[in-house]
């Protein structure tokens, strides 16, 4: 089965960024969103906010943003790509902090809808420590993610089976981010 | 039962106002989103495109954001409240174009999740003249919803129960757009 995406569009790039080239106008506030969210300063580290983007992305079984944020994750994280595929896996068991699992519950949650994040699960997080910024931020990277995985699949936009279409793009991500990507989408499609 | 919202805000604004309010980092990336995919020139109206967000945030039982968007979608629609209510109630049954019909069709697959958008319901909106831009941003307004919905609710905002409440913010909205209520956010809370 040959799988193409719902729209046609001005570009090859898989995933989001075939979207992106597509529709230059929402492309910005959709990057400087993540970038906001995953890289700006913050008292998480860009490599625990791509793990919940990578978690999220997994939940929804978005093999795209999945694959994309967990090479993220896994550069930017001590335990790399093991320590991803483990909190994927069993995030209540793999070697990552408490506050760290009590922000993923936070995050499993979202994933569920909005209603599903309880009063406990969020005193679970500040027992662990989780200031009011880090529960927000969880929270919105949860929801941001829950529309990234519904656009990029939404539009059945294709997703490489190859890692290194994805590894490939780590050190561009670090080098520039995602704000720093934005004028490329604004060019005319090579 | 009291409700208060799951983090300490900063003023008593309710709904995402109050987030906008605590972290105006975020604020000005989700207003500039909302501001292209709402309000921007487009071939769907404002009137329609508040109509899918407030029709995917009913799915999603947000109070706050589908009071807030079918007060908007009502105020820039022909048939008012009364067209709102009948969409949400039964969308296939509602006096709209057959065109509205199969975009809110996506808009509720969106919802559901990504992959939940099927080729037939793309074929046929586009059997009703629907646009690749079209179906593209029907396709993110309801992705983006399933992040506001999922903000809004995941950190127990408050919603007022008064229609005013949300009626009172249309004139506001309509003179100065998502875009223009950034500035307000970045002030000191009053």
């Amino acid at each position: 089965m040959v799988i193409v995406p719902h729209i046609t569009l001005n570009s090859d790039e898989p995933g989001i960024r075939g979207l992106m080239r597509f529709r230059p106008e929402t492309a910005r506030p959709l990057n400087e969103l993540a970038e906001v969210l995953l890289r700006a300063p913050n008292s998480l580290t860009p490599g625990e906010r791509e793990l919940i983007a990578a978690y999220v992305s997994g939940l929804n079984e978005c093999k795209f943003c999945c694959s994309c944020h967990s090479a993220y994750a896994a550069a930017q994280l001590p335990g790399g790509m093991e320590l991803v595929q483990e909190v994927r896996a069993d995030a209540a068991g793999a070697p990552i902090s408490a506050k760290m699992k009590a922000l993923l519950t936070i995050a499993a949650a979202v994933q569920q809808g909005g209603q599903k994040v309880s009063a406990e699960d969020v005193a679970a997080a500040r027992a662990e420590g989780a200031t009011d910024v880090e529960i927000h931020d969880t929270v919105l990277i949860a929801a941001a993610f829950c529309m990234f995985n519904r656009y990029v699949d939404g539009l059945a936009t294709i997703a490489p089976d190859d890692p290194a279409a994805y590894s490939s793009r780590v050190d561009q991500m670090l080098a520039i981010g995602y704000a720093g990507a934005i004028a490329g989408y604004e060019q005319a499609p090579s």
